[in-house]
């Protein structure tokens, strides 16, 4: 078993022969892997039929076997995902911006990679193409530390990668962790000589640990307690498909709708028609007290019901009696992932973009549409629910960082 | 004394506020503090002699007191800074990006205040002007955590800011921290719920402290080993202006040159130039073994020194090979600040840019250019040496972050 810091130098080592591809090279690499993959598609497979035999005999959830289960058809998501990425545009090399001082500084602000990229992530065994991909695309180097539970598979998936890089170039630009121990994520979080980024992606505890033990900078990513609100002027049905489609579409992912606030006018009218619509789509429905009033079959809300990412069919409704009511709730407890209304009303709609704290703010759309995909980015690496360097979904350029070129002619002060 | 949460929790409070503030009422109010500062100035050059006979009996450096010590012209100089941030656009509102997907999802990344800005910094008064001017002309709260050895100077110029603060508006926004213990920095920097950014400005030890122990993101500033390149091909005319320019204009600061890197081609030619104009300036020259062999009264170098950030007149200098010994070089003690390479040479032009990694890559200008100032920002908050968010000099828009607004007619997945 390699060392932690072992892998991490590799990687770092390897970043000028990345910083010497251009695009085209690199999109060479990344067809040849998808390629790659077509064709070694056995040998991924094999590997993650040990991990699931592994994983049922120790009693993981039917849930978790099925997030770590791999087909034909996800190897092929896969190959098809890193095709996608070379039809992508380059960031890197990008001038962001530029102009000359007046005593004739000339200046260029050129997006340039990160570094070497961490990325802690859990069962999916499909993250590590994306982020392999994503990160060869944007000339960094990446090392992956996927969960024990999918180690073979990842170390099937980083060997046909690491085998479609040209013998010249370092194989070391991309790297599985060979130590998945929990003790090993607090060490490699704090390498802050080789890693010029680590990004946690998985579940709330997960992301505590490492924002709690890193010194390398670190994005936290993922978790949503997105909220809807339904202002009086609302057109109702907009809402009542809205929020279904928030909750329902796909209940376990961070963008899914948890809370719903109904204004106090229009609830008498509103509410039963939303209850109506939930229990055809068997979402349970836990209640404020008015809430409850309304419905009489919803469960009563308990404290802890307002800040729970439930990632399931249940749903927290609440009553509020004005616009303000309701940028109080989600100042309180929103999670910064996304917050929508839905409103025809045009000083309200002005009001809660402007007010709420959100990487995405939606009004009379769903929750579900800030994503990397639906914004246009074409690939994302998830969604940045923190302010620094990069908010909401994150695509190629938040992988790059910049560089300021100046230039003089002999030029002092 | 308040306690360090209770303050930082004041200062959150105040975002809605601050939130609801256009750019016109924010300048009406830097406007009003910048002639408070005119007309108390006589209550802040009392408090800032208190600070200083303290300091003067407690055996502090010349340097140390003289970096403490406000004049008249100095306090004149911060309600000049308020006035200059008064007269800079307002980068909040800015729409960044905006497009319309396919579907019809109306998309808009808009710039918006942070949050609550933590600044920790040694001696200087002024910072706290300045901090505080920038962090409310971008919406942003902040919390000043300044020496305990300036305590009164900064109470009593904060006193004056707040003063400034119309009644109806919460004076939170502006926060100088009363607890400057050691220990008050370790708890500072890690009250995430209410921090969303902190900044340290001040030596590597302050930094580094800062690094390990937050769990509030945080930008490095300000550690400069800045190199100055001559290759073969430089007008040697440039190189020595350039050289003694970044050495000698003002050796205290982050951008000043602390190594410079001789192609050994002109080695014989050009270091007994530059030895003559660095006697003339009485800078000390510690040199490789072949400098000291052109150089006799060089010092040799140890090795400590291709890695000190000396700040004085202290110069290492080294003949390379070539301009990949020189980028080699850099790549092991630069620390991703300013970096130079005088030449007339386009390829080797294109390479040192293109590799060597730096927050500024200098062609034929003098490393003192990398600064807000120079760079037209008008103001800084000090200079980003990490890859993450602001990299290099940080103005205005360093100090925001974006929103995704995201607009449907009813729009679901």
């Amino acid at each position: 078993m390699r060392s932690i810091v072992n892998q991490c130098a590799d990687a770092k080592a390897a970043l000028s022969a990345l910083a010497a591809l251009n695009a085209a090279e690199k999109n060479a690499i990344l067809a040849a892997m998808a390629d790659a993959i077509d064709r070694d598609q056995d040998s991924i497979l094999g590997a993650n039929q040990q991990d699931v035999q592994q994983g049922q005999s120790e009693g993981l959830s039917v849930a978790l076997i099925d997030r770590l289960t791999l087909t034909p058809g996800r190897v092929k998501g896969m190959s098809d995902g890193l095709r996608a990425i070379v039809a992508l545009r380059d960031p890197v090399g990008e001038i962001v911006d530029g102009w000359v001082q007046p005593n004739g500084l000339s200046l260029r602000k050129v997006r340039v990679p990160l570094g070497v990229i961490g990325i802690i992530y859990e069962a999916r065994p499909n993250v590590t193409v994306d982020a392999a991909g994503l990160c060869l695309k944007t000339g960094n180097a990446v090392v992956l530390r996927g969960s024990s539970s999918t180690y073979r598979s990842n170390r099937a998936i980083v060997d046909v990668l690491q085998s479609a890089i040209p013998a010249h170039l370092p194989k070391g630009m991309i790297q599985l962790l060979d130590d998945t121990s929990r003790a090993g994520v607090l060490e490699f979080v704090k390498l802050k000589q080789y890693l010029n980024l680590v990004i946690p992606r998985g579940g709330a505890s997960l992301i505590q640990t490492v924002v709690d033990n890193a010194t390398v900078p670190s994005i936290e990513t993922g978790i949503g307690n997105c909220h809807i609100f339904v202002d009086r002027s609302a057109n109702l049905d907009w809402a009542e498909s809205i929020i279904i489609n928030a909750k329902v579409q796909r209940p376990s992912v961070c963008n899914s709708c948890e809370s719903v606030l109904v204004h106090s006018e229009i609830a008498a009218n509103f509410m039963p028609r939303l209850a109506n619509a939930m229990r055809q789509h068997h979402v349970e429905i836990r209640g404020c007290e008015r809430t409850c009033q309304l419905v009489p079959d919803a469960k009563p809300a308990q404290a802890a019901d307002w800040d729970t990412e439930f990632l399931d069919l249940i749903v927290a409704v609440k009553v509020v009696d004005s616009i303000d009511a309701a940028i109080g709730h989600i100042a309180v407890h929103g999670t910064l992932h996304s917050e929508a209304i839905v409103s025809n009303d045009h000083e309200s709609i002005t009001k809660f973009t402007t007010m709420v704290d959100a990487a995405a703010v939606l009004v009379n759309a769903s929750t579900r549409f800030v994503d990397g995909g639906e914004f246009g980015f074409g690939a994302e690496m998830g969604i940045s629910t923190q302010k620094l360097h990069a908010r909401g979904p994150m695509g190629l350029p938040e992988l790059t960082t910049v560089k300021y070129i100046v230039q003089g002619q002999g030029l002092t002060r």
